[in-house]
């Protein structure tokens, strides 16, 4: 385990949080951590997750992360139960750091492995802290420039795992729901396709869709499913917006039928 | 004074700006600024301002100040006057730099102090100029590469300085106003408790709040008072926006009222 | 040919996209390019381009590229015809790299000339990639860290132009149109005022417009036009939106008078 300790920082800094950008808040974190960790580079993931929202929050993070370089530290701030007990924690997990609350957001294991450590930071609880401001960004800082994750606080044994939505499959195909819409109303689902198995169609909201390779493989205005970039099955409505097209969010069902007899 | 000027500079310019992030103003003020000073590091405070709300900016930039290192360049562009006979200016205020139109949103304070040092910027009122591209951004950068302040132009002996809204306190209680709306329609008031008191209630747009520690206090729907992570009385309502529920915004009074017999 | 290729990066990266901020796709690319180019220093120019919009994005590239410094690449992803056939590009066009879909939006000229250099990149046509990501992000990286631009695809001898919005010009005026529509509500056109003339009223939607030299020549809720900061004519209405006021948007006839005798 202590092996694992010795990773070293990138210098990145990613955030992730739902405060939005009409206030100063992310950039009085970014404040924070220049002044702790000057050559610090700070990557915004984005901080338009819908308030609270942490199973967004966690899937998005969980696509970006295996994008940005070995050793960079991953600031996420979407915590709806700040003010409670939740414990705030610092995490290594493969070749990346993480700070944020432990409300499962951050996308650790279910259980301990070996290539995962974490870490409880301390919290005042008795003052009124700005917890991305007072005790994540110093944190995320302090990985940035070198410091072992078990000079940040004690270890912890057991974390918070957020359980996925429900996916089933079976011969004759894979039953899932959307995670997420993103900016353009597509609506991103936890399904992938198993290697070697042709789709036939997508069944979403009682309509029937044709199975494609990219948005322009229909007209204007009709929806698709898709193998999306981010290797999960996509609804699009091309030059519109699925979600509202379909009448659709996160937690809908689809239904992705396989071709039969291949 | 002269021993002032040699503060130096952190390499890190900060944003505050109304220009919005539709248009790539904001960008180009950073190439700009890139071109002179190759170091610099740009973070952003915010360019959702309202439009030519140089109250809400000052408050804003004066929380954020204190958490960034020593020798931080303050580029600020809220501009009502801009085209008018409004001076521009370079200041040095403690150990920050600031740069902006001379309008009060500097935060400068209201007479000349020991460690404070203004110098007005050249502006050519005759061509048809960006002041934010033009005027603010190269003296930043200059700034942000250690040039003296005096190099900038001609110190100044007096500036506008923005009264901020009337507080008045008694021994019963504090009554301000609101100062600014935050993203999830917190009111931020510029009430700040005196030591040693204890708060019994707030009143707001007449409403009696109960006074708490954090927005987990009250039930979802419910409004409270208390004193936020910048030190402010702030009225917010537990998953739900204040201003909408109290039908309140900048400007309106906060009553905060003491317990008795402490 | 070969004396151009030689450009040396300034290690800036600007970015330029439709994709909005909402969802972490301009995070992702950042990522991919920090891992390849650690010392890569990233601006924003916009990412709120109306969805496809080709011509906005050209337009504000083509006013932002002269401030940055020498060397600098810029990564452009507005791309409606992705997944067809058109190509992938790199460029570099005077002292400037530039990576894009070859669609018109990198403001390349209409032909051949001798500081330009432009190579096709291999894109996967088989596999579902997302171009910013994989295709655009990477080459952008390469060029930052002084690949040279034949290292990244054969040279290509043509490639798509954009032409502009028509202007008509004679004696008498200059009739063009409304390009772009800032976060304002501005109007900004594509006339440029010939050196030594003097403009006498500007006609837009049936009404008759007075030349001003900044916004604050009118009375609030007024209409003014002017030579604005990157040298075209623009209609605004002081306080508020002229594109709401005058019921304009991008394609909007604007038509210059000169004063006559002069």
């Amino acid at each position: 385990m202590s092996g694992l300790v010795g990773l070293a920082p990138s210098g990145v800094i990613t955030l992730l949080t739902d405060f939005g950008l009409e206030d100063p808040f992310v950039g009085v974190m970014k404040g924070v951590m220049a002044a702790q960790a000057p050559n610090a580079r700070f990557v915004d993931l984005t901080h338009h997750i819908a308030p609270q929202d942490v199973r967004a929050a966690a899937f998005w993070l969980a696509r970006s992360v295996p994008y940005f370089p070995r050793g960079t530290v991953h600031l996420v701030v979407v915590d709806p139960t700040v003010g409670t007990l939740r414990k705030a924690i610092a995490a290594r997990a493969g070749d990346q750091y993480f700070v944020g609350p432990d409300n499962g957001v951050l996308g650790l294991p279910a259980s301990p492995a070996d290539d995962v450590v974490v870490a409880e930071l301390a919290v005042d609880s008795a003052s009124n802290t700005f917890h991305g401001r007072d005790v994540f960004a110093p944190a995320a800082a302090r990985l940035a420039v070198g410091t072992p994750l078990d000079a940040l606080g004690p270890r912890l044994g057991d974390w918070i795992h957020l359980p996925g939505h429900e996916v089933e499959a079976n011969e004759a195909g894979v039953r899932g729901s959307v995670v997420v819409v993103d900016h353009y109303g597509n609506l991103i689902s936890n399904v992938v396709i198993p290697p070697g198995v042709e789709v036939q169609e997508v069944h979403c909201q009682g309509r029937t869709l044709p199975w494609g390779r990219t948005y322009a493989d229909v007209a204007e205005g009709c929806a698709v499913a898709l193998l999306n970039s981010w290797g999960y099955v996509e609804v699009a409505v091309r030059g519109g917006s699925a979600a509202v097209s379909l009448d659709a969010g996160s937690g809908t069902p689809i239904d992705v039928r396989f071709a039969s007899g291949v």
